[in-house]
Protein backbone atom coordinates (compact mmCIF):
# COMPACT_ATOMS: atom_id res chain seq x y z
CA UNK A 1 0.00 0.00 0.00
CA UNK A 2 1.55 3.35 -0.90
CA UNK A 3 1.26 6.02 1.91
CA UNK A 4 -0.85 8.80 1.36
CA UNK A 5 1.97 10.78 0.36
CA UNK A 6 2.99 8.63 -2.23
CA UNK A 7 -0.18 8.77 -3.82
CA UNK A 8 -0.28 12.13 -3.83
CA UNK A 9 3.20 12.30 -6.43
CA UNK A 10 1.40 9.25 -8.09
CA UNK A 11 -1.55 11.45 -8.80
CA UNK A 12 0.88 13.94 -10.04
CA UNK A 13 -0.13 16.72 -7.05
CA UNK A 14 2.22 18.02 -4.54
CA UNK A 15 0.71 19.69 -0.78
CA UNK A 16 0.51 23.64 -1.71
CA UNK A 17 2.20 26.06 1.14
CA UNK A 18 -0.03 26.43 3.89
CA UNK A 19 -2.66 28.83 3.05
CA UNK A 20 -2.62 31.35 5.86
CA UNK A 21 -6.24 32.29 7.40
CA UNK A 22 -7.67 35.13 5.97
CA UNK A 23 -9.04 36.82 9.01
CA UNK A 24 -8.81 36.24 13.25
CA UNK A 25 -8.58 32.17 13.29
CA UNK A 26 -5.61 29.49 12.84
CA UNK A 27 -5.61 27.03 10.25
CA UNK A 28 -6.23 23.66 12.26
CA UNK A 29 -6.85 23.01 16.50
CA UNK A 30 -6.27 19.68 17.55
CA UNK A 31 -8.41 18.44 20.45
CA UNK A 32 -7.10 14.50 21.52
CA UNK A 33 -6.56 12.80 18.40
CA UNK A 34 -9.06 15.16 15.99
CA UNK A 35 -7.86 17.82 13.81
CA UNK A 36 -10.14 20.33 13.12
CA UNK A 37 -9.25 22.09 9.69
CA UNK A 38 -10.42 25.10 9.55
CA UNK A 39 -12.74 26.09 6.01
CA UNK A 40 -10.36 25.85 3.09
CA UNK A 41 -11.51 28.44 0.23
CA UNK A 42 -9.66 27.96 -3.44
CA UNK A 43 -6.44 29.58 -3.78
CA UNK A 44 -3.96 28.48 -5.95
CA UNK A 45 -0.91 30.65 -5.91
CA UNK A 46 -1.78 32.73 -3.36
CA UNK A 47 -5.39 33.81 -5.62
CA UNK A 48 -8.96 32.21 -5.69
CA UNK A 49 -9.79 29.46 -8.75
CA UNK A 50 -12.79 31.61 -9.48
CA UNK A 51 -15.45 33.72 -7.50
CA UNK A 52 -19.28 33.58 -7.69
CA UNK A 53 -22.27 31.23 -7.68
CA UNK A 54 -22.78 28.29 -9.21
CA UNK A 55 -23.47 27.58 -12.39
CA UNK A 56 -23.92 31.51 -13.24
CA UNK A 57 -20.77 32.68 -13.35
CA UNK A 58 -18.72 29.66 -12.47
CA UNK A 59 -18.71 26.21 -14.02
CA UNK A 60 -19.72 23.00 -12.44
CA UNK A 61 -16.61 21.40 -13.51
CA UNK A 62 -14.64 24.66 -12.26
CA UNK A 63 -16.09 24.22 -9.36
CA UNK A 64 -15.23 20.66 -8.95
CA UNK A 65 -11.81 21.36 -9.49
CA UNK A 66 -12.16 24.42 -6.21
CA UNK A 67 -13.18 21.52 -4.19
CA UNK A 68 -10.36 19.53 -5.38
CA UNK A 69 -7.54 22.32 -4.12
CA UNK A 70 -9.73 23.09 -1.07
CA UNK A 71 -8.32 19.75 -0.18
CA UNK A 72 -4.79 19.86 -1.43
CA UNK A 73 -4.94 23.52 0.91
CA UNK A 74 -6.68 21.73 4.08
CA UNK A 75 -3.96 18.52 3.89
CA UNK A 76 -1.25 20.87 3.69
CA UNK A 77 -2.24 22.60 6.48
CA UNK A 78 -2.79 19.25 8.31
CA UNK A 79 0.73 18.16 7.25
CA UNK A 80 1.78 21.22 8.77
CA UNK A 81 -0.02 20.52 11.86
CA UNK A 82 0.24 16.55 12.15
CA UNK A 83 4.01 16.64 11.06
CA UNK A 84 2.88 14.76 7.28
CA UNK A 85 0.16 13.29 6.07
CA UNK A 86 1.68 9.68 6.82
CA UNK A 87 0.04 10.69 10.94
CA UNK A 88 -3.65 11.11 9.50
CA UNK A 89 -5.41 8.21 10.21
CA UNK A 90 -8.40 8.93 8.95
CA UNK A 91 -10.69 11.30 7.52
CA UNK A 92 -13.76 11.54 9.54
CA UNK A 93 -16.14 14.44 8.10
CA UNK A 94 -16.21 16.70 4.84
CA UNK A 95 -18.53 19.97 5.27
CA UNK A 96 -19.05 21.31 1.83
CA UNK A 97 -20.53 25.04 1.25
CA UNK A 98 -21.20 25.95 -2.39
CA UNK A 99 -21.81 29.64 -3.27
CA UNK A 100 -25.28 28.28 -5.17
CA UNK A 101 -27.83 30.57 -7.50
CA UNK A 102 -31.00 30.21 -6.37
CA UNK A 103 -32.71 26.84 -7.61
CA UNK A 104 -28.71 25.13 -7.93
CA UNK A 105 -29.30 21.63 -6.75
CA UNK A 106 -25.58 19.64 -7.37
CA UNK A 107 -24.31 20.47 -4.38
CA UNK A 108 -22.96 17.15 -4.16
CA UNK A 109 -21.41 16.89 -7.78
CA UNK A 110 -19.40 19.50 -7.05
CA UNK A 111 -18.17 18.64 -3.20
CA UNK A 112 -16.91 15.23 -4.78
CA UNK A 113 -13.74 17.10 -6.12
CA UNK A 114 -13.07 17.34 -2.64
CA UNK A 115 -14.23 13.83 -1.53
CA UNK A 116 -12.74 11.71 -4.06
CA UNK A 117 -9.38 13.06 -4.06
CA UNK A 118 -9.61 12.23 -0.14
CA UNK A 119 -10.49 8.78 -1.27
CA UNK A 120 -7.46 8.93 -3.65
CA UNK A 121 -5.00 9.60 -1.45
CA UNK A 122 -5.98 8.14 1.86
CA UNK A 123 -7.75 4.84 0.46
CA UNK A 124 -10.33 3.22 2.60
CA UNK A 125 -9.32 5.45 5.48
CA UNK A 126 -9.95 8.33 3.45
CA UNK A 127 -13.88 8.17 3.27
CA UNK A 128 -15.71 10.17 5.08
CA UNK A 129 -18.75 11.20 6.65
CA UNK A 130 -20.22 14.67 4.51
CA UNK A 131 -22.76 17.64 4.37
CA UNK A 132 -22.96 19.58 1.58
CA UNK A 133 -25.11 22.56 1.45
CA UNK A 134 -25.51 25.85 -0.76
CA UNK A 135 -24.63 29.06 0.42
CA UNK A 136 -25.70 32.69 -0.69
CA UNK A 137 -22.10 33.87 -0.61
CA UNK A 138 -19.00 32.95 0.38
CA UNK A 139 -15.84 34.88 1.75
CA UNK A 140 -13.72 36.32 -0.51
CA UNK A 141 -16.94 35.47 -3.05
CA UNK A 142 -14.89 32.06 -3.16
CA UNK A 143 -17.27 29.94 -5.01
CA UNK A 144 -16.53 27.05 -2.65
CA UNK A 145 -15.16 26.26 0.90
CA UNK A 146 -14.42 23.01 2.20
CA UNK A 147 -13.91 22.20 5.63
CA UNK A 148 -12.23 19.35 7.29
CA UNK A 149 -12.15 16.84 10.38
CA UNK A 150 -9.24 14.23 10.85
CA UNK A 151 -8.29 11.91 13.18
CA UNK A 152 -4.86 11.57 13.62
CA UNK A 153 -2.97 8.43 14.77
CA UNK A 154 -2.29 7.99 18.34
CA UNK B 1 -37.96 2.75 30.35
CA UNK B 2 -38.66 1.73 26.82
CA UNK B 3 -35.33 1.46 24.84
CA UNK B 4 -34.85 3.58 21.81
CA UNK B 5 -36.64 0.41 19.64
CA UNK B 6 -39.51 0.27 21.23
CA UNK B 7 -40.23 4.13 21.62
CA UNK B 8 -39.89 3.51 17.98
CA UNK B 9 -42.55 1.30 17.88
CA UNK B 10 -44.80 3.03 20.19
CA UNK B 11 -44.86 5.93 18.42
CA UNK B 12 -45.75 3.88 15.14
CA UNK B 13 -42.70 4.30 13.33
CA UNK B 14 -40.31 1.89 12.44
CA UNK B 15 -36.67 2.86 10.50
CA UNK B 16 -36.46 2.96 6.67
CA UNK B 17 -33.74 1.23 4.75
CA UNK B 18 -30.80 2.90 5.45
CA UNK B 19 -30.70 5.38 2.33
CA UNK B 20 -27.35 5.36 0.33
CA UNK B 21 -25.36 8.09 -0.13
CA UNK B 22 -26.31 10.87 -3.05
CA UNK B 23 -22.57 10.82 -3.83
CA UNK B 24 -18.72 9.98 -3.24
CA UNK B 25 -18.79 9.73 0.83
CA UNK B 26 -20.25 6.96 3.17
CA UNK B 27 -23.43 6.95 5.30
CA UNK B 28 -21.41 7.46 8.53
CA UNK B 29 -17.81 7.26 10.40
CA UNK B 30 -16.69 6.78 13.47
CA UNK B 31 -13.99 8.18 15.53
CA UNK B 32 -13.62 6.92 19.21
CA UNK B 33 -17.17 6.59 20.30
CA UNK B 34 -18.07 9.47 18.23
CA UNK B 35 -20.64 8.44 15.18
CA UNK B 36 -20.87 11.34 12.79
CA UNK B 37 -23.90 10.79 10.20
CA UNK B 38 -23.90 11.87 6.83
CA UNK B 39 -26.15 15.13 5.63
CA UNK B 40 -29.92 13.35 5.69
CA UNK B 41 -32.49 13.92 3.28
CA UNK B 42 -36.04 13.62 3.49
CA UNK B 43 -35.88 10.52 1.58
CA UNK B 44 -38.64 7.93 2.12
CA UNK B 45 -39.28 4.93 -0.43
CA UNK B 46 -36.01 6.42 -2.21
CA UNK B 47 -38.27 9.60 -3.23
CA UNK B 48 -37.62 13.43 -2.13
CA UNK B 49 -40.82 14.13 0.06
CA UNK B 50 -40.60 18.17 -1.03
CA UNK B 51 -38.34 19.69 -3.16
CA UNK B 52 -38.16 24.01 -3.47
CA UNK B 53 -37.58 26.20 -0.75
CA UNK B 54 -39.31 27.47 2.21
CA UNK B 55 -42.46 28.61 2.90
CA UNK B 56 -42.27 29.33 -1.20
CA UNK B 57 -42.32 26.01 -2.52
CA UNK B 58 -42.76 23.57 0.72
CA UNK B 59 -45.23 24.70 3.48
CA UNK B 60 -43.88 24.90 7.07
CA UNK B 61 -45.71 21.97 8.27
CA UNK B 62 -44.24 20.03 5.03
CA UNK B 63 -40.86 20.87 5.97
CA UNK B 64 -40.90 19.83 9.56
CA UNK B 65 -42.07 16.56 8.44
CA UNK B 66 -39.31 16.37 6.45
CA UNK B 67 -36.98 17.11 9.10
CA UNK B 68 -38.48 14.31 11.25
CA UNK B 69 -37.94 11.91 7.59
CA UNK B 70 -34.17 12.92 7.93
CA UNK B 71 -34.10 11.96 11.47
CA UNK B 72 -35.44 8.55 10.48
CA UNK B 73 -32.84 7.95 7.73
CA UNK B 74 -30.33 9.39 9.94
CA UNK B 75 -31.31 6.42 12.82
CA UNK B 76 -31.33 4.08 9.64
CA UNK B 77 -27.82 4.91 9.22
CA UNK B 78 -26.52 4.88 13.08
CA UNK B 79 -28.46 1.51 13.56
CA UNK B 80 -26.69 0.12 10.58
CA UNK B 81 -23.42 1.80 11.65
CA UNK B 82 -23.66 0.99 15.76
CA UNK B 83 -25.64 -2.60 15.29
CA UNK B 84 -28.76 -1.08 16.82
CA UNK B 85 -30.03 2.26 18.17
CA UNK B 86 -29.56 0.52 21.74
CA UNK B 87 -26.00 1.22 21.05
CA UNK B 88 -26.82 5.10 21.22
CA UNK B 89 -25.42 6.74 23.94
CA UNK B 90 -26.22 9.95 23.80
CA UNK B 91 -27.25 12.47 20.84
CA UNK B 92 -25.14 15.18 20.47
CA UNK B 93 -25.52 17.82 17.70
CA UNK B 94 -28.24 18.60 15.16
CA UNK B 95 -26.97 20.41 12.41
CA UNK B 96 -30.06 21.64 10.56
CA UNK B 97 -30.06 23.42 7.36
CA UNK B 98 -33.79 24.86 5.50
CA UNK B 99 -33.51 25.09 2.14
CA UNK B 100 -35.10 29.75 2.86
CA UNK B 101 -36.56 31.96 0.83
CA UNK B 102 -35.29 35.42 1.63
CA UNK B 103 -36.82 36.68 4.89
CA UNK B 104 -37.90 33.47 5.79
CA UNK B 105 -36.91 32.91 9.52
CA UNK B 106 -38.49 29.67 11.28
CA UNK B 107 -35.99 27.26 10.63
CA UNK B 108 -35.95 26.81 14.32
CA UNK B 109 -39.42 25.28 14.02
CA UNK B 110 -39.05 23.36 10.90
CA UNK B 111 -35.80 21.35 12.95
CA UNK B 112 -37.96 21.15 15.87
CA UNK B 113 -39.24 18.35 13.39
CA UNK B 114 -35.77 16.23 13.38
CA UNK B 115 -35.21 17.70 17.29
CA UNK B 116 -38.50 16.31 18.72
CA UNK B 117 -38.59 12.89 17.63
CA UNK B 118 -35.20 12.93 18.52
CA UNK B 119 -35.89 13.39 22.32
CA UNK B 120 -39.24 11.14 21.88
CA UNK B 121 -37.20 8.16 20.66
CA UNK B 122 -34.19 8.98 23.49
CA UNK B 123 -35.48 9.99 26.22
CA UNK B 124 -32.95 12.71 28.10
CA UNK B 125 -30.05 11.15 26.57
CA UNK B 126 -32.12 12.40 23.07
CA UNK B 127 -31.39 16.04 24.13
CA UNK B 128 -28.96 17.77 22.36
CA UNK B 129 -27.15 20.71 20.96
CA UNK B 130 -28.12 22.49 17.69
CA UNK B 131 -27.39 25.32 15.10
CA UNK B 132 -29.87 25.23 12.40
CA UNK B 133 -29.66 28.09 9.66
CA UNK B 134 -31.10 28.84 6.57
CA UNK B 135 -29.93 27.65 2.87
CA UNK B 136 -30.05 29.34 -0.42
CA UNK B 137 -30.18 25.29 -2.10
CA UNK B 138 -29.77 21.94 -0.96
CA UNK B 139 -28.67 19.44 -2.71
CA UNK B 140 -30.96 17.49 -5.31
CA UNK B 141 -33.75 20.36 -4.34
CA UNK B 142 -34.33 19.21 -1.07
CA UNK B 143 -36.25 21.74 0.82
CA UNK B 144 -33.98 20.40 4.51
CA UNK B 145 -30.66 18.57 5.14
CA UNK B 146 -30.36 17.21 8.48
CA UNK B 147 -26.77 15.92 10.09
CA UNK B 148 -26.19 14.37 13.30
CA UNK B 149 -23.51 13.48 15.95
CA UNK B 150 -24.33 10.40 17.74
CA UNK B 151 -21.96 9.09 21.22
CA UNK B 152 -22.07 5.39 21.30
CA UNK B 153 -21.78 3.14 24.33
CA UNK B 154 -18.27 2.60 25.18
CA UNK C 1 -1.69 35.35 33.35
CA UNK C 2 -5.57 36.37 34.17
CA UNK C 3 -7.97 34.03 34.40
CA UNK C 4 -10.71 34.50 31.64
CA UNK C 5 -12.53 35.99 34.25
CA UNK C 6 -10.56 38.46 35.14
CA UNK C 7 -9.63 39.33 31.36
CA UNK C 8 -13.84 39.88 30.83
CA UNK C 9 -13.86 42.16 33.66
CA UNK C 10 -10.64 43.74 32.25
CA UNK C 11 -12.60 44.46 28.80
CA UNK C 12 -15.68 45.96 31.10
CA UNK C 13 -17.50 43.00 29.90
CA UNK C 14 -19.71 40.58 31.95
CA UNK C 15 -21.82 37.19 31.21
CA UNK C 16 -25.50 37.47 30.66
CA UNK C 17 -27.48 35.57 31.48
CA UNK C 18 -27.98 32.07 29.07
CA UNK C 19 -30.12 32.95 26.87
CA UNK C 20 -33.13 30.06 26.74
CA UNK C 21 -32.96 27.67 23.27
CA UNK C 22 -35.59 29.22 20.95
CA UNK C 23 -36.82 25.59 20.17
CA UNK C 24 -36.65 21.89 21.08
CA UNK C 25 -32.83 21.61 21.96
CA UNK C 26 -30.29 22.39 24.79
CA UNK C 27 -28.17 25.07 25.36
CA UNK C 28 -24.96 22.49 25.40
CA UNK C 29 -24.39 18.92 25.21
CA UNK C 30 -21.09 17.12 26.46
CA UNK C 31 -19.20 14.25 25.02
CA UNK C 32 -16.17 13.30 26.78
CA UNK C 33 -14.80 16.86 27.30
CA UNK C 34 -15.79 18.11 24.59
CA UNK C 35 -18.83 20.89 25.00
CA UNK C 36 -20.65 21.67 21.65
CA UNK C 37 -22.75 25.26 22.36
CA UNK C 38 -26.09 25.37 20.32
CA UNK C 39 -25.99 27.92 17.42
CA UNK C 40 -26.29 31.41 19.43
CA UNK C 41 -27.81 34.42 17.80
CA UNK C 42 -27.24 38.20 19.01
CA UNK C 43 -30.11 38.60 21.77
CA UNK C 44 -29.23 41.55 24.13
CA UNK C 45 -31.17 41.58 27.29
CA UNK C 46 -33.85 38.98 25.22
CA UNK C 47 -33.56 40.91 22.38
CA UNK C 48 -31.96 40.82 19.19
CA UNK C 49 -29.57 43.27 18.25
CA UNK C 50 -30.48 43.47 14.41
CA UNK C 51 -32.24 42.28 11.94
CA UNK C 52 -31.95 41.35 8.10
CA UNK C 53 -29.08 40.85 5.63
CA UNK C 54 -25.45 42.43 5.54
CA UNK C 55 -24.94 44.48 4.35
CA UNK C 56 -28.85 45.77 3.17
CA UNK C 57 -30.36 45.89 6.03
CA UNK C 58 -27.30 45.81 9.06
CA UNK C 59 -24.12 47.35 8.28
CA UNK C 60 -20.41 45.19 8.41
CA UNK C 61 -19.66 46.79 11.84
CA UNK C 62 -23.09 46.12 13.56
CA UNK C 63 -22.89 42.47 12.28
CA UNK C 64 -19.28 42.51 14.03
CA UNK C 65 -20.74 43.84 17.45
CA UNK C 66 -23.33 40.96 17.12
CA UNK C 67 -20.85 38.22 16.12
CA UNK C 68 -19.04 39.33 20.03
CA UNK C 69 -22.48 38.84 21.47
CA UNK C 70 -23.30 35.49 20.13
CA UNK C 71 -19.76 34.53 21.87
CA UNK C 72 -20.58 36.41 24.96
CA UNK C 73 -24.26 34.30 25.09
CA UNK C 74 -22.54 31.47 23.82
CA UNK C 75 -19.76 31.84 27.27
CA UNK C 76 -22.86 31.84 29.23
CA UNK C 77 -24.26 28.89 28.39
CA UNK C 78 -20.18 27.12 28.79
CA UNK C 79 -20.01 28.72 32.35
CA UNK C 80 -23.39 27.29 33.43
CA UNK C 81 -22.72 23.92 31.97
CA UNK C 82 -19.18 23.65 33.44
CA UNK C 83 -19.00 25.41 36.21
CA UNK C 84 -17.10 28.77 35.28
CA UNK C 85 -15.28 29.83 32.17
CA UNK C 86 -11.83 28.76 34.19
CA UNK C 87 -12.96 24.84 33.14
CA UNK C 88 -12.25 25.87 29.77
CA UNK C 89 -9.11 24.54 28.45
CA UNK C 90 -9.45 25.50 24.79
CA UNK C 91 -12.01 26.81 22.37
CA UNK C 92 -11.61 24.51 19.87
CA UNK C 93 -14.01 24.80 16.48
CA UNK C 94 -16.09 28.22 15.73
CA UNK C 95 -18.94 28.50 13.03
CA UNK C 96 -19.94 31.51 11.85
CA UNK C 97 -23.11 32.33 9.60
CA UNK C 98 -23.67 35.48 8.41
CA UNK C 99 -26.95 36.13 6.94
CA UNK C 100 -25.70 37.82 3.58
CA UNK C 101 -26.92 39.34 0.54
CA UNK C 102 -25.61 38.21 -2.21
CA UNK C 103 -22.17 39.08 -3.08
CA UNK C 104 -21.34 39.58 -0.04
CA UNK C 105 -17.97 38.46 1.00
CA UNK C 106 -16.90 40.02 4.29
CA UNK C 107 -18.38 36.58 6.30
CA UNK C 108 -14.58 36.52 7.20
CA UNK C 109 -14.66 40.65 9.01
CA UNK C 110 -18.08 39.83 10.63
CA UNK C 111 -16.91 36.39 12.58
CA UNK C 112 -13.98 38.27 13.72
CA UNK C 113 -16.00 40.01 16.00
CA UNK C 114 -16.46 36.67 17.62
CA UNK C 115 -13.02 35.40 17.05
CA UNK C 116 -11.00 38.19 18.42
CA UNK C 117 -13.05 38.84 21.60
CA UNK C 118 -12.63 34.92 21.83
CA UNK C 119 -8.86 35.55 21.81
CA UNK C 120 -9.25 38.21 24.58
CA UNK C 121 -10.77 35.98 26.88
CA UNK C 122 -8.76 33.26 26.53
CA UNK C 123 -4.95 34.00 25.09
CA UNK C 124 -3.52 31.61 23.28
CA UNK C 125 -6.05 28.67 24.45
CA UNK C 126 -8.71 30.83 22.61
CA UNK C 127 -7.37 30.71 19.18
CA UNK C 128 -9.41 28.16 17.20
CA UNK C 129 -10.66 26.19 13.62
CA UNK C 130 -12.90 28.39 12.26
CA UNK C 131 -15.70 27.98 9.09
CA UNK C 132 -17.63 31.75 8.27
CA UNK C 133 -20.07 30.81 5.62
CA UNK C 134 -23.62 33.38 3.85
CA UNK C 135 -26.85 31.74 4.95
CA UNK C 136 -29.50 33.54 2.81
CA UNK C 137 -31.89 33.81 6.06
CA UNK C 138 -31.19 32.91 9.70
CA UNK C 139 -33.29 32.52 13.03
CA UNK C 140 -35.88 35.00 14.04
CA UNK C 141 -34.06 36.56 10.84
CA UNK C 142 -31.40 37.41 13.17
CA UNK C 143 -28.04 38.76 10.95
CA UNK C 144 -25.24 36.44 12.44
CA UNK C 145 -25.83 32.81 14.33
CA UNK C 146 -22.43 31.67 15.74
CA UNK C 147 -21.65 27.87 17.03
CA UNK C 148 -18.85 26.93 19.41
CA UNK C 149 -17.12 23.72 20.41
CA UNK C 150 -15.37 24.28 22.96
CA UNK C 151 -12.52 21.56 25.01
CA UNK C 152 -13.65 21.36 28.99
CA UNK C 153 -10.89 20.44 31.38
CA UNK C 154 -9.87 16.88 32.38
Amino acid sequence: MPTPSERLSELGLSLPKAPEPVAAYIPSKKSGNLLYISGQLPMRDGVLMATGTVPGAVSLATAQECARQCVLNGLAVAAAAAGSLENVAQVIRVGGFVASDPGFSDQPKVINGASELLQEIFGESGRHARAAVGSVALPLDACVEVELLLELKG
